[in-house]
């Protein structure tokens, strides 16, 4: 089987990867996902690969199993069924990314929860939930390896558009590449504030008619986060090389 | 009708933007804006836009209103109310910034009052007033999008330079583009100071009379500040390109 | 005597110290050590001098007591002691790195112990133990400067990959250069997440099963890591020179 | 009266405060002064300005009453005379540094005082003196711009190497550039370490014994951290020009 390429699609996997690794989001081990925009039953990831090194060549098809859709003999992010779970479970959603950002990490600790202060972080709802692979497969290596296990933490996301893996990381989705990193973004700077806030006092929380009022990202939002983060991509010649150094 | 564009002063709009975001302050949402030099009725401020593409040629004037002076059909910031209040309120106003600065929004969040604890700070008064949308008009998508909302906000800013907005973000007013840069960067110093001082133990405030022999910054200091940050941005032709990467 | 130098594990070493220095893990005091690979009692390191100035032509081959293996007259670290003694005491380690990395420094102090929290941290294992120095040898510079001092070190070690230097910094080791850069950031990544995560509330940490499930890094993980790392290094023109400075 | 520039020593006095710039320790307003190699009665110290823009044809030469030794018509810094003071008290102090590290303010609030944990830390001794204004002088604007306030200010120094400022910044001398620059990165070192320590538990300071063993850093160590801090110094065709962007 083979699929048309969605470049312009490509293209933005490789950007919002550039960009998340830039902002401070993504470590070595993050990914990005988007919905083919013909198929959806189909999702386009890296193969398994550094984020700083990922190139729209070495982005592959998936199915709503994890199952690559072309033959291959790259290595594959043992992951993948993060993304199907996620695509399969949620029509709405467009784009998933799985990451390990330092602001959030305290937050799957299992100490406090993660709420809500902020316009921007508005969206994330009151609560985010908690993820704990323990409860459902006991000891594991902490990473999310079948689709029985992607599936059980889909659910625990819900309607919303975020939960965090306890002693692991994070999965956000969105409806779009640019929708997926500027919640990525502002759920890490939600937390960074919400811990700073916590050390002075009581924190205020948004009202729910606040949360209501406030909770999507306007489209206008989502594009010029976009534009901001791009503008401070370094250029293509600059540091960022993809195999000078390897 | 067409006003004379005042160059220099919209040069100033894009440098303190640049700086604003070059040293951290400003992110995705955060605009500057200016009152035209020779008319105090108008200000100038960006179409809608990301900081980090800011170029004088996206810099439109306004009336204290918050009413575009020249026939556009570019977006316009929801907020530039705000600027129009302030410039309404204080006739010292020359220069106005809405930012959400990392340092100071949790000081947002109604734990515990923003106080002035160093000779850099001392401008911000006993006190930081912090203004709760909440209180005049309810539940909100917590943006003020209206004059209504920007006039009572413009009043709980009072005498000051500094007024936050709870579970928002910043507004800092200064009388020149050098002034309302050193404030911004200066209040989130001194919430970075104030922030660790707190964890460490019960901190010493300076008294009302440091406050009133300090509270002035010298214009020799807006000016080095202004000259140390210009020199501290990248260049041109380096990774802040506004339009190579859109 | 002259040994065959190894040039491509040299490499490995000035590109190792540039990815901790990049990393914000190694300031001018760290140092990484590689066995020879065709003589196990042979290890490389540095002569004395700044991380960020290293090149393979500053790499001499030392004894398991610590003695170089060439005449040389140029300085040598005092602390060459500690990679002597891990790799005599431990026929796995390849690799040794002593630093004293900002988030791990704390640590180092004695007021609470540093844990695993996640996948990522998993190797450091349930706790990660913390030499004192003045247990075996009462008040001294506080450094590791003779072979009885490092023994003991290597003692505290045990069959682990990290331990802490009371009031001074850290030793990590590995099997390979990737391995132990990987281990030296992970481990400052898994400090900052616990520093945050213990002011927001009691953390649960990784299960037993848990560190036994995830406690050893896959080659893949490794791999990526130094290919992600590698990428984010500043080009050789860049601001990295090495002597166009002195 | 024209004294003979000493070209070595201005050169070392614009690398010095390139270094503390770059490596995140002074601000807007702080200078590095030296003293004259051939006359021990002058200091070298900059015109007013930025940091980011000193070269050496803004250096001047003062007495040890602060007063400059050239006919000048450039702005002078309020706060030489700290620097005089300090050379007046001091015979051993050939460099002195004044600065406002944001690791090192909260230190400045009276919660809990600044004390030696770590190898690089120990010449800090058990404890660094706070100098509070307010007891000899009242209410001021928080500067130091008489004699008379910085002959105080260096009694309170006594024979250490740092003392802070109450609500204002620091003060660190030192035997040589290299010197003055070694300590003021590594008390900031210390001061983060110790304020995330803090947050852990009860640290375990050194011991009077550790202190008086480590308190003297090696000339070789010195030597070490301006060879590794230059290293990292941005190009001069970089982003540090100092004059471009005026």
């Amino acid at each position: 089987m083979t699929l048309t390429r969605p470049d312009a699609l490509l293209e933005q996997i490789v950007t919002a990867t550039r960009i998340l690794v830039h902002e401070g989001v993504m470590d070595v081990f993050g990914h990005v996902a988007l919905r083919d925009p013909t198929d959806p039953g189909v999702f386009w990831l890296g193969r398994a690969g550094a984020p700083a090194r990922l190139t729209a060549a070495d982005l592959l098809p998936f199915d709503l199993d994890g199952a690559p859709l072309e033959a291959t003999d790259a290595p594959l992010f043992s992951e993948r069924f993060i993304h199907a779970a996620v695509f399969r479970a949620d029509a709405r959603a467009q784009a998933s990314c799985h990451h390990h950002a330092a602001p959030l990490l305290p937050y799957c600790m299992g100490g406090r929860p993660l709420v809500a202060l902020s316009q921007t972080g508005a969206w994330m709802g009151a609560e985010v939930p908690l993820w704990d692979s323990r409860k459902s497969f006991g000891d594991t290596n902490m990473l999310v390896t079948t689709m029985e296990q992607a599936a059980d933490l889909a659910g625990a996301l819900g309607p919303g558009r975020i939960v965090l893996l306890r002693g692991h990381g994070v999965l956000v989705t969105g409806t779009s590449a640019e929708d997926v990193v500027f919640r990525c973004i502002h759920a890490c700077r939600e937390a960074e504030t919400l811990t700073t806030a916590l050390s002075l006092g009581p924190v205020t929380p948004l009202s729910p008619g606040e949360i209501a009022l406030a909770g999507t990202p306007a489209p206008a939002a989502l594009r010029r986060g976009w534009d901001h983060w791009t503008a401070r991509l370094p250029r293509e010649t600059d540091t960022e090389g993809k195999g000078a150094q390897r």
